[in-house]
């Protein structure tokens, strides 16, 4: 790839203003006051495909948010990369707690980021890292260096679950047709220690609803009478683990696959330092599942959080109410293996069986998806192994990571190709926290290692690499 | 007391418009954004004494919102009543369960109040039980049968724990002075069964605060490898109760005084509908401490419930987000003996106690009061006694109440006498929850009851009884 760092070099401040454009866009999935917003981040995601060098791009409507389709062929014989990202964002609260408003995107130099970090909404999940592709195909077409064929599917639902991209992607196998899948939607473990994901954990997200007395009673009236039901949610999910942290629920752990201790060992080379970790969260001590380590617990275990909870009077001063509900939210990350609709049953059958007498308990299941794992003896892995070490001078090193993304199994299922997951945010970029933010270098070394993949993958499915 | 209910039945339209006027203002003392409501309830009130007969009317500034003086002294060698009462409200919320606006009064007609009752908030907790002194007054003093002296003191801060009033009360012991306090908050059995209250519960509210990392995390990246401060708050509140629905909190119980099996046999005489009660709240079973049948556990046995909680994503749609807080209002029942201030400090030291490592947990105190019991052979307990017996052709069941009126033994001890608890309400009012309403019979009723209790307590007082 000729001259790709005095390109980007040129076209530096373009990139960022371009990006900081479209992420000033609210495009909160979640909230339909927002759909608005949403729609007309599909239509900039539009034009930006069409300016850098798609030969066709399509907004194709679903029964939610529409899918942004773009593709360049300039030969049938070559390979063909499927880039998949998502447009929309999280929710952004709690906004008290950002520095600058969400939707207001503000450059910061931090300790990680001394070249600045893009401060917004969606800056890296995933606005930012999907317009990395854009702009690296922006630098092939121009430069006529675009050694294979490429196509874009972005969605506009991943953080609401796509749910229906599976719908789209079973009904247009033939044009999403490829040799390999690209998404950068993950991140790396530190700007000087590249990484590649090579897992994923899969997901089932629920909320929970606690029906005690058929109105809010006086809790000096009916305190102690009834069942209070915040009281017994709490009783409900404090006993979803153990003592040892372990989850509760009957057939929860059926299908996890242990890790062999070669494996485990192969796992703790990572650098990692709890110290710091603990530090960077302000917290006195790490938590979790007994005999597990940290990076163990938040990649390779399934786990189970509560999200969100809310019942009774949660206004300012005091209100001596027993609510007649109680509500939360509640997600499990799981482990290859785990099928996600199984484990979402097991919750629902055990959650509305520990319910007491005096309370009503409805489950009602969000959204979900299969956890993943990539094999890195393919042509994908090594192509982006090799790109990584073309531009940042180190081999990186395969990661499992904690975080999903549903719909890769999925790929998998339907279009019959693999899935390489090129990320490179970090961690601590606080992505679905307030002050998500996303490093200038790493959104310009994105530009730079993206294209050098296109050249190690043609090459190698071509048997020249 | 002649032809008072002629003097009802002639101006009984006037006396239900005054109390709807009063009503719609929203005097909420919780919420700062009502100040200005509760100001004006306050003059409302002023006008209203001044109206009904009373020689001095004052409004009395106080650190918080002021408290209304009245008196008339006909006679300082007679027996001077005081009456104590407050326009301050609750929170309506959660407002989309009311069927008609909290501060739009309406009268409707109900299974239980034949009559209609009047739909608002305060209509019976205690703008209506206040008010009903007012017009009890009106009546004596027109129809010139005031017997003795009479005092009122009705505050603004009841519903958020009485803050100043300990202060006023203090610094006006002499202005206060009075033989007897007189107080219309509480309930009776039904309609057709009249009760006296004789005993009430003490309180301590605080609320809590859990804090995991320093900002809200991705529960992918993080899930399973930090606490999680919802799932933390949840364990650390199921275990305030044991499998018996004890509280756990350690020397919690010290204090409490068991009832022996002759008072507990008769109270049980009371008449009361296990039946009834579950079907009016439409719960499957009722649900409490072991060993206590659904009336003793809500009068004479402290209590813990959680009556708001909050954490994390509680919007619209899903958030996969582990918060960096969760936070909890709870309230304690207390019984006589325990002390409001040491549970409290039980309490906050038992909860950071048993906070895992990992979250640090704050204990911020609201408020509370002690519980109070007054015994029956007293001059006032007996005039009372007969003025319903009088009103209601039966004599009145003394009863204990599971609710708080934190004043009540600051008034003993400060001012030297007794508390008659001369309710007039039904449990089934709703008061503290949405649709809150007072019977229009037992409204009318309660200003036909009052001035039997001026006579009968003069007359005792005097040696005339």
């Amino acid at each position: 790839m000729k001259n790709v760092k005095e390109y980007i070099a040129n076209h530096k401040d373009r990139f960022l203003t371009e990006l900081i454009e479209i992420l000033k866009i609210p495009s909160i999935s979640a909230d339909s006051a927002f759909s608005q917003d949403v729609l007309d981040t599909a239509d900039a995601v539009k034009l930006a495909l069409e300016n850098a060098g798609c030969d066709i791009v399509e907004i194709h409507e679903t029964d939610g948010y529409p899918i942004v389709y773009g593709e360049k062929i300039i030969d049938e014989n070559l390979p063909t990369i499927l880039v998949y990202g998502h447009y929309d964002v999280q929710p952004p609260d709690p906004m008290d707690l950002w520095n600058s408003p969400p939707f207001e995107p503000v450059i910061k130099k931090t300790e990680l980021h001394p070249e600045g970090a893009i401060f917004a909404r969606g800056a890296c999940d995933d606005k930012g890292q999907m317009y990395m592709h854009v702009k690296a195909l922006e630098f092939m077409v121009k430069t006529d260096q675009l050694p294979c064929n490429v196509k874009f599917m972005i969605e506009g639902e991943e953080e609401v679950g796509s749910n229906n991209l599976a719908t789209y992607v079973s009904e247009n196998k033939e044009k999403l047709k490829n040799d390999v899948i690209l998404i950068s939607d993950t991140g790396m473990i530190a700007n000087d220690i590249p990484s590649i994901t090579t897992g994923l954990r899969g997901l089932s997200y629920v909320e929970v609803e606690v029906t005690g007395p058929n109105r809010d009673l006086h809790s000096g009236l009916y305190g102690g009478a009834v069942a209070n039901p915040i009281n017994i949610l709490a009783k409900m999910i404090a006993s979803l683990h153990d003592e040892n942290n372990h989850i509760t629920i009957p057939g929860f752990y059926d299908k996890v696959q242990e890790l062999s201790d070669a494996e485990r060992a192969e796992m703790a080379k990572a650098p990692f330092s709890l110290e710091a970790y603990q530090k960077s969260l302000d917290i006195e001590s790490v938590y979790g599942e007994k005999g597990y380590t940290t990076n163990e617990r938040n990649s390779i275990r399934p786990t189970l959080d509560v999200n969100g909870i809310w019942g009774g009077y949660i206004g300012e001063g005091a209100k001596t109410v027993i609510a007649s509900k109680a509500y939360a939210k509640i997600s499990m990350r799981l482990v290859p293996h785990q099928d996600w609709r199984e484990i979402t049953e097991l919750f629902k059958n055990h959650f509305e069986s520990i319910a007491p007498k005096g309370v009503r308990v409805k489950v009602k299941p969000h959204h979900g998806g299969q956890g993943y794992v990539t094999p890195i003896d393919t042509d994908g892995y090594q192509a982006a192994s090799k790109a990584y070490e073309t531009t940042f001078g180190k081999k990186p090193i395969p990661q499992r990571s904690g975080g999903s993304i549903p719909i890769v199994s999925l790929f998998e299922k339907e279009l019959d190709s693999k899935t390489i997951l090129m990320g490179f945010g970090l961690d601590s970029d606080a992505i679905h926290s307030p002050n998500e933010h996303f490093g200038v270098w790493n959104y310009l070394k994105g530009i730079e290692t993206i294209p050098y993949f296109y050249e190690y993958f043609t090459e190698k499915s071509l048997g020249r690499g």
